[in-house]
């Protein structure tokens, strides 16, 4: 069993600083939360995307910035597209379970702002497969799917609308988050100047933002989560890895991420019912729509029925998404996955501030490399507080 | 403890293959090799540094096009630099010993000759602290390690030279090296037409190849090696990593990697007279000479004793980069520390054909991320050939 005992978290948008300078804050204030010297930690595991976006192309022993009591401590980048965060965190808990570490730093990182749009485009679609889909935007990819699953279930330009306004009124309670302004549903659903189509039938609202941000974790060892002050039980963990050709995937189902949803569960003895809180990976209002259904939600083509009975507000069973989600709180890639465990982690321990969910106990991550071919599903509980 | 029961292992060299047909070419090979089922592979790990040499920013799930029996597989890219392979290989041990995996396919891979020398030098750079070093190539960080030891020790131009005809000579014997061409010490010591200088005192016989390239390994646990003809095991495995800016470390010794030997001769318990052979990062000639100090070969300042006294020679008691190493074999630098792994297993199992050392059993591999910053030493065991 590994613990998460300390969470850092830098706010997210168009910041001064660069990769280093992030790293540096988020990892700092993940280890004065835990209250964990420097010194004591075994290993650091960091999640970056890069595809270009920043010069930086071996960045993991960066994190020795941080002090320099991390001289000699073994360092390493995780890659897997948006999930990268996630991956690093897997990585630590591995390294945690084999007993070659009992405190683990996490870093979670991008830095995208300092670039046109187009770049960043550019480089995210490094993250599809090239042969088949080069040239394509992330936006483009998305819609994709979006057309598959209109023209077999109808429109849902409606229900994608009530995302994103869900999204945008959530990040009001989130200081850290990238965007503080609410939406209107009408406004979302509605192509306009200031709502403009990016990739039929995705506006600009469907889509998640560009970023900076960093986000860091320190997991530990039962041994050494015994004497800390807060203790996150990672109750489940699990990874599925789909093809990554598109055309080698149905688009009208998230089939990688049902597995991984399932697998969890299982894992972690719990039904969808248990969960009282989640954050998944709404890098597009369709992603948000699918993984309902991927999760167990609803049924296939009817995803919008969790939004329609009011299951994923904040006021419902299962609040998806309340820190704003990509949509709003921002999309740092390589920060994203670890972010979301932060946060669902602050959740389950009462610590979440305005955005709590009052008695959440046990909360769920979602976090996708690709268009559902990284999937990480982790369960966290809160153990003490 | 974790066992090595087989390896895939393309040419090194100008391939016509691009990223994906090579690690479909390792991987193949590799299970083939261990004769274990691709449905029976429970995590994917793959090195891959890329850096921008090619657009595939997001390449784990290619490994799933090795056999439509992996889809649901986890896969995660690792990337430290030059040790981006070692990476993937440490990341598969935590997962096995944590219980995670009980069979791992590990990929190494790079595709870099088609691109001009300059862009690969431009690509490599980004592994360096960009603050400080950015736009200098790696030939001018080794050129500035070789300075800063000839200032201090005297100029060894002719121990350097030695490296590279070692290195050129022991390649002849390796089917899969990229060069097959022994050039004699006097020519690589003297500039030339044909040697030109690349940085000082750095020429082109002290530099390691642009490479294409893939390696792969299946590791696994306790349990399954013990039904497997062959098992390598692994003694050791020890990550150190140092602080990324040059300015932080000291040029004339491998601190780094010193201390990722001292830690892996501790773990094994066993002292450098026990080891057999070995495979060392020679990036450049001066790399290697600093390794013989860093590995305990002998004092600080007198590693050309190594070469002198015949120790590490193909005839000496301890034989370095049998291979031809990444001088005259090659270094596609993400496939370079699976490569390293699998050539010291074959070594240790008695399959490394021309290139066998007789009666090795202990052998060595040192592997590293940028100048000293990511430093990977393994013991390999032969247990079962």
């Amino acid at each position: 069993m590994v613990h998460i005992v300390g969470w850092g978290h830098t706010k997210f948008g168009r910041l001064a600083g660069d990769v280093e300078d992030l790293v540096i804050e988020a990892g700092r204030e993940a280890l004065a939360h835990a209250g964990i010297p420097a010194a004591d930690v075994d290993g650091i595991w960091m999640g970056h995307f890069n595809g270009g976006m920043v010069a930086d192309g071996f960045p993991s022993s960066m994190a020795l910035q941080i002090d320099p009591a991390l001289r000699f401590t073994p360092a390493t980048r995780l890659e897997n597209a948006c999930a990268s965060g996630s991956a690093a965190i897997y990585a630590a808990r591995n390294a945690i379970l084999a007993g070659e570490a009992r405190v683990a730093l996490v870093l979670g990182v991008e830095k995208m702002t300092h670039l046109p749009t187009t770049e960043v485009a550019t480089a995210l679609g490094h993250a599809s497969y090239q042969k088949e889909e080069a040239g394509l935007s992330f936006p483009a990819v998305f819609a994709g799917f979006a057309r598959a699953y209109f023209e077999r279930y109808g429109d849902k330009t409606d229900a994608l609308a009530m995302i994103a306004a869900k999204n945008h009124k959530n990040a009001m309670a989130n200081p850290l988050a990238q965007l503080h302004k609410e939406l209107p549903v009408g406004f979302c659903a509605r192509e306009s100047d200031r709502n403009p189509m990016i990739a039929a039938p995705l506006k600009m609202t469907d889509c998640s933002l560009v970023s900076d941000g960093a986000a860091a974790l320190i997991m530990v060892s039962p041994d050494v989560a015994a004497s800390m002050p807060r203790a996150v039980r990672m109750r489940a963990a699990e990874q599925v890895s789909d093809f990554l050709p598109m055309s080698r995937r149905d688009l009208t189902a998230f089939e990688g991420p049902a597995e991984a949803f399932r697998r969890a569960y299982l894992s972690a003895g719990v039904t969808l019912e248990d969960i009282d809180v989640a954050e998944v990976h709404d890098c597009f209002t369709i992603a948000e729509l699918l993984i309902y259904e991927a999760m167990g939600l609803t049924p296939a083509g009817r995803g919008e029925d969790a939004l329609l009975n009011g299951t994923v507000l904040s006021s419902g069973a299962l609040p998806v998404n309340l820190s704003g989600g990509l949509k709003a709180k921002g999309h740092p890639v390589g920060a994203t996955g670890v972010s979301m465990h932060a946060l669902v982690a602050r959740q389950v321990t009462g610590a979440a501030n305005e955005m709590q969910k009052p008695g959440a106990s046990l909360g769920l991550v979602f976090n996708m490399g690709g268009s559902g071919v990284a999937n990480y599903c982790s369960i966290l509980e809160g153990e003490r507080a």
